[in-house]
């Protein structure tokens, strides 16, 4: 395991080792869960698709009325950070995350002049070849969630409750059902094939606009891959030929197994894998 | 407004002044709102029903599978920074909030060996006795929480949002309906009289079971209240007598206005005034 003093991060406007990172507990995002962030991927020396995440942050601070601005500020202190910390790796996970700010006494109600908190962290990452290659189990969990899932808030304890429990069931991820309909995973998006075609759940307050999936859809459209954006029922997903997920950090990942029973012949499916060396072509290219 | 430095607080064991008190972003109560929380009223030298607080407490720390077992030191660690503080005020606030912990890098899944963070606040407080004697506005708010609001769970942007539109519209709260039916405000547990009977939605997984609520529950068997838990429509409160919400730091405060109409005659109901009267004989006797 990595430990954070080995790296700088960025908070506040200051540039800081791990071990010097401080933030009070009345900040509001660990009072109050009062945050939003974004996760972002650098390969080879170029972030993947800023545009799409600094819109999505727009949205999420916009109707969790946090007021932040400092947008063009983003950019500027990733660069820094992968300067100051050297790295030359091919791939980065950046983290950012805003909250509300500090204030003192805790009070649910916005408080006056309060300055947003602004974290951001840039870490190697070790891609997982072998997840991607070879395909992931999923479990399927029941999406407690709250209603309004389509900002990337970081109140993420029934996400992480339901991660838990599929790392403990030896899967990758759990995709989560909500009034008998997939929804999304805890950290993906969900899409699933039919004879040639691409099927995943439509935007709405219930998932994310998963960055990830915009592209797949984009990439569809390019190479003549029909995409429906359409209800998939957890009860009808035994009649797919093939499944992925999707997300930031899990790229185009194959799902070869659903809770004990394999998709198919349990190998990555052909359009799966066909929509994933797309996305390495444009990620690489 | 008060600062933080003017008190001393209990971090990890330690107590430490205002401007002293240091997290790290990798806590976990802030990447993910991944902690729960307590808040307690401290009367003239004791606290009120502590039990209840550190019963419903192992409740939400063992929902959300967070490993805390020092109990015997919360009640330890608020007595020392009463005395620490010089506090000798009648109305003191609790708050203590336990988050599963500090780890890098960040992952949803449980990290090995992680010691949960447990940060403890004890500030004087002022008690709304203008609020407590006249009423308060409510506003209704569509419920948008998560399916585990029986959870005492720092994931509390719903609340803050709610909670600041009632402001915003110079409620006092906003009290949430969720599938048509009356939940709880965004720190309160509802309750509505009529013809002499209180009602009060049932726990469940969607209200937190409230220490406020129980004792009225007990205060109105002990004295003959017929009290009836069961499910408020939003569209059947115009034919309620009385309306109240109570709370840890709202103890009983009449409602006399929701959105734009009035409760009855606009004043504090008599069976509301009746259990305010037996509860501060229970908390000053």
């Amino acid at each position: 395991m990595s430990n954070s003093s080995d790296f700088y991060f960025y908070l506040n406007n200051k540039i800081l080792k791990g071990n010097d990172l401080n933030i009070s507990p009345f900040d509001r995002g660990f009072l109050f869960g009062d945050g939003v962030y974004e996760t972002i991927r650098w390969y080879k020396g170029k972030l993947f698709r800023l545009e799409d995440h600094i819109e999505r942050l727009k949205k999420s601070l916009s109707s969790s009325r946090i007021n932040f601005s400092d947008f063009d500020e983003i950019e500027n202190a990733i660069s820094k950070l992968v300067k100051v910390n050297n790295f030359s790796a091919d791939h980065l996970l950046v983290y950012l995350q805003i909250s509300r700010g500090n204030y003192f006494p805790r009070q649910h109600i916005f408080p006056p002049d309060i300055k947003p908190t602004f974290f951001l962290s840039v870490t190697p990452y070790i891609r997982k070849e072998s997840e991607l290659k070879n395909g992931v189990k999923i479990i399927l969990e029941e999406d407690v969630r709250w209603m309004r899932c389509d900002i990337k808030s970081t109140m993420l304890l029934a996400n992480v409750l339901a991660k838990q429990k599929a790392f403990e069931n030896h899967a990758m991820e759990a995709v989560l059902i909500r009034n008998g309909n997939l929804t999304e995973g805890t950290h993906t998006s969900f899409c699933a094939v039919k004879n040639g075609k691409l099927f995943t759940p439509p935007l709405s307050n219930l998932i994310l606009d998963g960055v990830t999936r915009k592209v797949v859809l984009e990439i569809c459209k390019v190479n003549n891959i029909r995409a429906i954006e359409t209800e998939i029922r957890g009860d009808e997903l035994k009649s797919f030929d093939e499944m992925m997920v999707l997300g930031t950090i899990s790229e185009i990942t194959p799902v070869v197994q659903v809770n004990d029973w394999k998709v198919r012949d349990g190998k990555p499916g052909q359009i799966t894998m066909k929509l994933q060396n797309f996305l390495s072509e444009m990620i690489f290219s």
